[in-house]
Order: C-alpha cells, then structure tokens, then sequence
C-alpha cells in the first residue's frame, strides 16, 4: 500500500519515542514538557463539573458550535485585553482541540505543497510536525538570545515572495526558554509589516514569568494578519486539550472555521464550559503565581547545579520563565551520543535535533525542570555533569 | 492574502449554515443530526467522573498518550470481539476526537493531491468535508437500497488504479438511513478482496438497531486493509468528542499514528478515563436500548404521518435503526425551493445537495427524527405535506 509523501515525510514525535525509553521510574528524566500535577486545581475542577453540570444539564454533553463556547471566549477576550490593551472581541476567537490543532488548522488554511514557512531555528518540534503535514519549504532564521536575527529575516522575506507565515514562540520559547525582547519585537514588526504573510505568535507559556515585565505582543493590535495563539494547558490542566486562536482578521478566522468543522466539528463542550466554569469561580492569578514560584525554584536548582557540576565551556539559557533551559555543547560534540551515554546513568533529555528542519547530530539538546523534584533535579545534573567532565578530558587529550 | 487550495474548495458545512437559520424555538427542524438530549446519561456520568477523579486525580489532567487510553481500548476490542465473533486487541485500536477527525486523520495518511477516493451517492457530507482537504478525485458509486451497486463499484476500481479507499456507512447510512444486506456486504468483498485499497466502514449508529439482526462487517476480520470507525457520540455523549479507529494493518495504524500527533497530540484523556469508567460500571446494552425504543417510536411516528400526509408519489426509506430517512421528490422538483417553502412554514430539514460530490438542485432531502416529541413529528411533516401537495397540483397544471 501506498501512503501520501506528506505522511512519509512527517517525523513521528522524538521526544514521545524518547519518552518511552525514559518512561521507567528509576529514569531522572529532563525530556517531557509536562507541567507539574500538583499544579492542577483538581479540587476546584470537581466544583466546577458539579456546578457546570448543575447549571447546564444536557448541554455539556450534546454536540455545540465549531467556533467554541461563547462565554470562554469572552473570558479569553477580556484577559487578553486586560493584559495586553488590545481589542479582542469573542468573534476573534475559535477554540482549538489544544494548540497544536491550531498549528495543523493554520498549516492546511494557509499552505499549498512548496509554500514557504519562516520558522526559528531551533523551533518547536510540534509546529514541525504540524506544518510538514501541509508540505512547505521550510526557511529558518537563526534565533538568537533576545529573538530572530532581524537582518536574516528581512532577506528571507525579500527573496521567497512564496512564504505564508513566520512562526514565533516570543515568550519562554520551546526548546530554547529564551524570550524576545521589547526591542526585538519592535524591529520584527517593522520589517513584517511590509509583507502580506500572516505572523504567528505562539504563547503558551507566557503567563508563567518570574523575572522581567510583561511585554507587548508583535504583531497583535496592529498587524492585520497577526495571530496569536494560546492554551489552558500550562495554567489549568493539558488533560483537556483547550487551546485557541486569536486574530481580527475575519476571512482567515472564516476558513480556520471551515476547516475546524472538517476537522473534528468542535471541541469538547464539556470541558470547555467546566474550564469556563473554573476561570469565572476562582482566582487564576493567585493559582498562576502557585504555579510561578513552583518553576522558578525548579528552575534555580537546575542553574546552580548546572554552574557547580557543568565543565565552564557548556553554555545554557537562563530562562524569565516557561519550562525549559537550552544547552549548548562543546562543539563538535555530539547531543545525541550524549543522551546515550546519559541514558546508561538513568537520566533523560531532548537532543537538539528533532527541532531542527535540517541540521543533525547537533550539539545542542533541551533539559525540562517542570516536572522534578530540587533534589532530583540536583542530582539528575551532577551525573551529566560527570559525563561531560569526561567527555571534555577526552577530547582535551585528543 | 492567498489561502490553500483545499481550504477554498472545501465546502463550509451546509448543513451548520442551515441550523443556523433553524435555531429559532418556533421552528420545527428535522435538520440535524443531534442525539436526543434525555438520552444522555446525565446522573450516570456524573458519578463517574466523581470516580475517576478519585481512582485517578492528577492522571485525568495531564498530557497522555497519542494513541489513546489504554483500558477504554480494551474496553472497544472486547465489546467488537464480543459483538462481531473478531480478534481485535487494543494495540490494533487509536481513540480520536469524535469519528470525525477519524475521516480527517485516515485522508491525510493515504490522500495525495489527485488520489481517488470512492464516495457513496448520496454519502456523509462530514466524510466528503474531511476527504476534500486532502485534494482527491471523487468517484461516486450509486447507493442501493441495499448497499452500493456492485457492478458499478467494479467498473470504478478497475479504471482508476489510482483509488486509495473506499469510503462505506453499511448500517443506518448517513444520510439516507438505509443498511447494507447481507448479500451485498458479501458481494462487495468479493470485489474489494482483489484490489490494494483500503476499506473504511464507519459505524457510528450500528448500535441503534431496532428492526432485523446485526449483520458482519463487510472487511472487518478479513480484507488486510479494513478499517472500522466507532463512536460514543450516539450512545454515551457527543458533547466528550470520542471515536475511534480500529485496524489490524500495523502500518497503517503507525501512520495514523504520527498523524495524530502532529494533529491534536491526543484525545482529552478526562473524557477517555470518564467516559471508560461510566462503561464499566453501567449496563449499556440497557441504556442503548432505552435509546432504541426512543427513536423507533419516533421514526414510526415520522413515518405514519409520512404516509397520511405527503402525496403518494414522494418515495422515502424506512430505517431499521438510526437516526435518519431520506426523502426523494418528485422528478423535477427542486429540494431547496421546497426548504425555502418550508421555512416560511417554519419546519427545516436538510436539502440533498451536499451529500453529493458533483450534483447540485437534487430532488432529495434528509429528514432527522431523533430531536422531535411525536406530537411535534407529527405537526411539522403535516406541513410539509400540505406544500407538497400544492407543488404535486401546480406540476400537473402545468
């Protein structure tokens, strides 16, 4: 039997391939990005079901509307314009089965096979994965510690009039934690505004900020074809795939729709209107800052036993926020020979590579604190530490 | 800005553009496609989810598996394995949200631009939506009131090498209500035995039987490339979004698979983990039965008042189960001239046009029983009578 190229091509998740590997419980593992359980509000949760069940009956359970459940979208509204000053009405939003429908629903809305996509390098390997199933040309421009090289994406624009779309993660970005900065954002917008491609800023992460002031979107409240996504994963709970998209631009939203009802109809009303229920009932900003203060010691343990146990010439990020800290190698050292050699001390991460379109064997790699113990976390790093002590004599000795 | 190819030739779903007109509580729709609400098992679900919540916590909230939950999918193979004399196991089995994404998921695995696929005429105007955005070249075989025609299905597969699959609802067809006979089924695995495509049954209301026996599958257990879609939408909830692919073609699975990560990830593992607990602990056989009585006494109903009110030249099919009967007009009457008449009177259903690939300004439409008290059956096919009379009397002037 024949398959479609678009399947053949697509890369089957590393990271859940390596989650089985490093699924056994002696593993330390640094290599999923799961938020920590005992950040979910289950108590509230089971009030809310109560109650949203009380007051509605039938409804959660009965098929509902491709767009999503109007008082969540409201809700969505109302926060991001509180946050963000901008001017979102209910209708500029659907919700999403999760984010990464809204990737794949984007992708099919906007690509034809060959249309070109601006992706980070490196960028999220979701969003590969999402968009490959549309066949793009990708072209990457290299992210740097405060965003895009600004110089490399005007000349990537410039010379493919074929790309759609430039994916962005601006805050605590996935793999690398860094966030772009206010200056950045500034000089991405000047040059995007001039090309019509649609920008994507995707944004998890962003309400889970220890360090620095909130900053302003790119593109959103003054590109036409901005759009911004975002999830109840990080904040509420994963479990029950709530993501959405944000734009004003009503012919896109139009065919995001068209194409969500081809998709899967709608999003499970049940668990948007129990999350609708949990938003309106409780005080989310006291359950975000629980989660924040969860992350940010996490973080910590894992930067100071990176700067204790680390040889000086491994380089990392240090993330404001988000779930993860990016490593840099020695180079020419090899991530994925790292992660083997890593493996026989029972502890886990990504290899940079599955976040590349292109490069391989990289000497990069992705370490997760979200969801380990300080002292685990502390002892997880002092045995990677000890392997690249080795690996660095080694290499001094050739 | 240029949107893809496939979103622009993807029909928005008319059938939700209508409801959209038939929403208002004065009108009588026969339109939809919706569960009766009363046969939710409202109580039943709540108490699940208190138990779930409680066997499980943190569990229901988290990230899991692509493929799905694991007893839920033990769950389906024993009920087929029951039901069907199969040797399905839950390796064989990948849950989705709702059987919709199922149609989406199987198309983008198979489909490149141009492949064909073969469509029953009339056929589930939900497949014809998820099938066009992987850019196919329909091939309609006419359906039979027992099933496709053979002969013509035969002709189809053998001049066009370039079929990936056949697209079949064998039992309480979608939309004309009809189940495929046994000697058909029969006939057509004869023809599909010999030809590398894949067959997809898609049986969301085989349970919903209240006329004649279960009949096997037609490839299930024995073509390679069977495929069989499922669904609780019509038996538990719709609103929790919860089909499900089941194939013994390991590597078909492992494509659909990948697809379903670069899709959504998973399936909402609180209504997966919900929805198996109120199965395990509930007696469905008794619950689903409480459903067939319902809808057999309204599409009784439906029927009697069919046959006392419509002009005896209006054909129309008489279900053994489900949730539909299909109506054919009088040669040269228009479906959608009739619905605009209709609506003046206040009772909507679905004219036939979108569930054919290539016909426009059919004399057939769809009328839905399953959402309507008897008395309110009775009222709204009375007026609809009354206009088809008058149109039968102004033909004849004529």
């Amino acid at each position: 039997m024949k398959y479609s190229d678009k399947i053949l091509n697509t890369p089957s998740s590393f990271i859940r391939n390596i989650l089985k590997v490093t699924d056994a419980p002696d593993v330390i593992s640094f290599a999923g990005g799961l938020p920590n359980p005992i950040s979910f509000p289950i108590d509230e949760m089971q009030k809310s079901i109560n109650h949203a069940i009380e007051e509605n009956g039938a409804k959660l359970f009965q098929y509902s509307t491709t767009e999503g459940y109007l008082p969540l979208r409201q809700y969505i509204a109302a926060k991001y314009n509180k946050s963000y000053g901008l001017d979102i009405a209910p209708e500029d939003i659907l919700i999403t089965t999760g984010s990464q429908q809204a990737l794949e629903i984007i992708s099919k809305v906007l690509l034809d096979k060959g249309d070109g996509v601006v992706m980070e390098e490196p960028g999220y390997l979701g969003a590969i994965q999402a968009f490959t199933m549309s066949e793009p040309n990708f072209y990457t421009v290299p992210l740097e510690e405060d965003g895009l090289n600004v110089e490399q994406l005007k000349n990537t624009l410039q010379s493919n009039p074929n790309i759609k779309f430039i994916y962005v993660v601006p805050n605590f970005h996935n793999p690398t934690g860094i966030t772009y900065s206010k200056e950045k954002r500034e000089a991405i917008y000047d040059v995007v505004k001039d090309y019509d491609v649609v920008l994507i800023e995707d944004d998890p992460y962003g309400d889970l900020r220890w360090n620095g002031e909130l900053l302003p979107y790119i593109g959103a409240g003054r590109l036409e074809n901005s759009v911004v996504l975002g999830s109840f994963s990080k904040i509420v709970t994963p479990g029950m795939r709530l993501g959405f998209i944000i734009t004003k631009n009503k012919e896109l939203l139009h065919h995001i729709n068209t194409a969500k009802q081809a998709t899967d109809l709608h999003t499970n009303i049940f668990s948007q209107i129990v999350v609708h229920d949990y938003l309106v009932n409780n005080d989310l900003d006291a359950h975000v800052s629980k989660i924040i203060a969860l992350y940010q010691e996490q973080a910590n343990t894992m930067l100071e036993a990176m700067a204790k146990y680390f040889p000086s010439t491994i380089k990392y990020t240090k993330p404001d926020g988000g779930m993860f800290i990016w490593v840099t190698l020695e180079e020419g050292t090899s991530a994925l020979e790292f992660f083997e050699k890593a493996m026989e001390v029972k502890v886990a991460f990504v290899p940079g590579d599955p976040f590349y379109t292109s490069k391989t064997n990289v000497n990069t790699l992705r370490l997760n604190y979200t969801n380990s113990s300080p002292e685990i976390i502390e002892e997880g790093i002092k045995r990677l530490g000890e392997i690249l002590h080795t690996i660095s004599s080694e290499k001094q000795l050739v």
